[in-house]
Order: C-alpha cells, then structure tokens, then sequence
C-alpha cells in the first residue's frame, strides 16, 4: 500500500534548518551541518551526480531504501526556491515535485526524471494528485518545516521519518512547533543509529 | 571511573516540562506523560516504595542499571521544592542530594538513605563535594533545564542520555537551549528503544 511519509533531519535542539538561509545560504547558518551523515553516502552522492562516497554502513542502505520508495514529493515554496538555486542540473529527485505556490508557472522538467510542477491548491488536493501519479510508490512530503506541520495537523501524514544528528544548532526553523496534537499522535515504529546520526521512525495514528 | 552525567526525559518537540509547573502540577501541565514509559516499570516504582510494575523488559534494565551508578545528585531549587512537595517519604534517590539554592537550609535526612544538603555555592565546588561523596559510583545531575544548562556550558558533563518520548507538549522548559555550542559536541555512544520510548546515550566531550 502506498503510504504518505516525512523524512528529515534534525539536530538534538529541534531544528531543520539555520537562521538567514536562502539562495546563496542553503539551510541556513550551521544547517547543512545536520546532514553531513547523508552528503558522505555514496547512496546520495549518486544522485546528485557525485563520484565517491561510503558503502556497506546502515546510513547508505537508508538513503537508498528511502529514495527507492518514493514516487512523488511534495514541498513549500521556500524549499524549492532555496533548491533551485542549489541543487545541481540534474535535481535529486528523480520524480514529479509538487511545490506549493502561489506563483504561476509552468512545470519545470530535469533532466533524470525530476519534473517540478507547481500548484496553489489546497494541500489535499495536491496530495491527491501526487498519490496518482506515485502509482504503488509513496508519497513524500519533503518540507519545509510549515509545509510538514500543514500535512500533521490535517492529519494526511502515516510514517515520519527524523534523522537526529548529535549537533545544536541554537537557533533556525523548529520542526515540532505549531501543531495540533489533537489531531494525531505517534508511535514508535523503529530506531536505528550509526555512529553518525540516529534514525527514528514512528507510525502517525490520526485521530 | 566515576562519571557525571545527565539522564533525563523530553518530547519529541524538546521539552522536559509542560508550563505551570509548581508544587501542585509537578512537571507542568502534561509533564508527566514524557515519563509514563518510566511509571509502568517495577525498578522505578520500587524506588517509590510503590508495588507492581512491569518487569522482563528493556526499559525496566535501564531504570535499574541508572539507579545503581548514582552516587551523588546535584539538582536546582525548582525541581526540589517541586519534588518535595510530591516525592513519598522515602525519596527516590537513596544517596546524597546536592540542591543549588540561596536558601540556608540543614541537611535533611529522609528514610531509604537519600540526605539533601542545600549549597549556594558554585557549580564546580558543588560538583567536586559530589564526586568525593559518591566514591567510585557516579554523579547524575538530575535537573532541571537551567542546572543542566549550566553544568554543559561549564564542560563538566561526560554523559548525557535522553529518554525520548514520542509525544509533543506544545509549551514548556526546553532542555536544549541557552547552550554555549563551543564548550562541548556529543557524540552518539548507544539507542536503545522499546514501543514506548527510545533512550539516547552520548559520550559529551568538552572542549
């Protein structure tokens, strides 16, 4: 059954991203230190076109195991201002990217694979749409830290994945705040941890 | 080698205690949940001279392992006047209990072997008393936030584990925050997780 997940990164102090990000500042200052488990995997070097990187850890075999399960994403519009400006020619997705947005434009295609549409419906008609075309694949919703709280609070989310790396931040865009815990709740589904970084994963119980 | 170190409970949105904390709403309005994992085990309710509680479990092993290093506490004045407005007569430490407080105060001695000495003295010199008096075993600084803040900034923890609970309070004491980030990283020893909670082990080291 094809399920609806989050999947992101967060350091020990609850954020996903620094303060002052932007195009020329991707994640923000100190956040792209919360991912340097994921940048040193060849699984996810791979997709962005880059040679090298290590194998045969439980790290790789993540990364990889959760792009292969993804047959479409859906992010905010800052997310993907901040990509565009970052990700290299070929985007890291390798399959249709629903940005929410008010912006009029038409469907961007990348090369392998990765084609950008962009859309100001409401967030379930969306994740309609991407549930069509994800076929028997999953659905992600990839972020940023509003859009992720959006899909929570209307209860549209069934796994979230948070990868917990041992680092603070101080300051930045909080994942876990501005949620309605009425709505749903969570259960551990699994952990998993390297040396590196920690992998929890909780099923969503809607209520 | 006798070690200091922290051990303590927070949602996944970084909390250890919900708002309105005090003598008659220990741990704040939905504290309690964050340690519910905690309640259900024989090895905790032992400590509280209460009966019943499960055993044969994980989570059970770690309570009794935790109450087994500690030779000395060191905690603030909040959590004390919370706690001994709601601890049983025996409280639950059964050694030394150092409380950082203005207030002059005689020790006092509690059934079970658990003695508090009120000190206005520095952090430091609290923490060498501690050590002298837990010998070999290990000194837990037990809380709240702003004594575990305070003990990081002045690089005098070696261990810290989280009891990570899949809930969200919303509002509350943040453990993570006011931390100097130049005095100390962690680094991930040991996760172990059950259904009801995930604990995170780190090796703290000071720079």
């Amino acid at each position: 059954m094809s399920k609806v997940f989050a999947d992101l990164g967060m350091s020990l102090d609850g954020f996903i991203a620094g303060l002052n990000g932007g195009e020329k500042n991707p994640l923000g200052d100190g956040g792209l230190k919360i991912h340097e488990w994921m940048f040193r995997q060849k699984s996810f070097r791979e997709h962005l076109g880059m040679e090298g990187g290590e194998t045969n850890n439980i790290d790789n075999e993540i990364i990889e195991k959760t792009f292969n399960r993804i047959g479409a994403n859906i992010m905010g519009k800052r997310m993907f201002v901040e990509g565009e400006a970052n990700w290299p020619e070929e985007a890291p997705f390798n399959c249709p990217v629903y940005v929410l947005t008010h912006q009029k434009r038409k469907p961007w295609e990348r090369p392998g694979g990765t084609t950008f549409f962009f859309t100001d419906e409401d967030v379930q008609t969306v994740l309609l749409k991407a549930k069509k075309v994800a076929g028997e694949k999953d659905v992600r919703i990839s972020g940023g830290a509003k859009t992720i709280q959006q899909y929570l609070n209307e209860g549209l989310v069934e796994e979230f994945i948070v990868h917990l790396a041992p680092i603070f931040l101080g300051s930045g865009a909080r994942l876990f705040e501005h949620l309605d815990k009425t709505k749903f709740s969570f259960e551990i589904k699994n952990v998993i941890h390297s040396k590196a970084i920690t992998h929890l994963y909780y099923n969503v119980k809607n209520n």
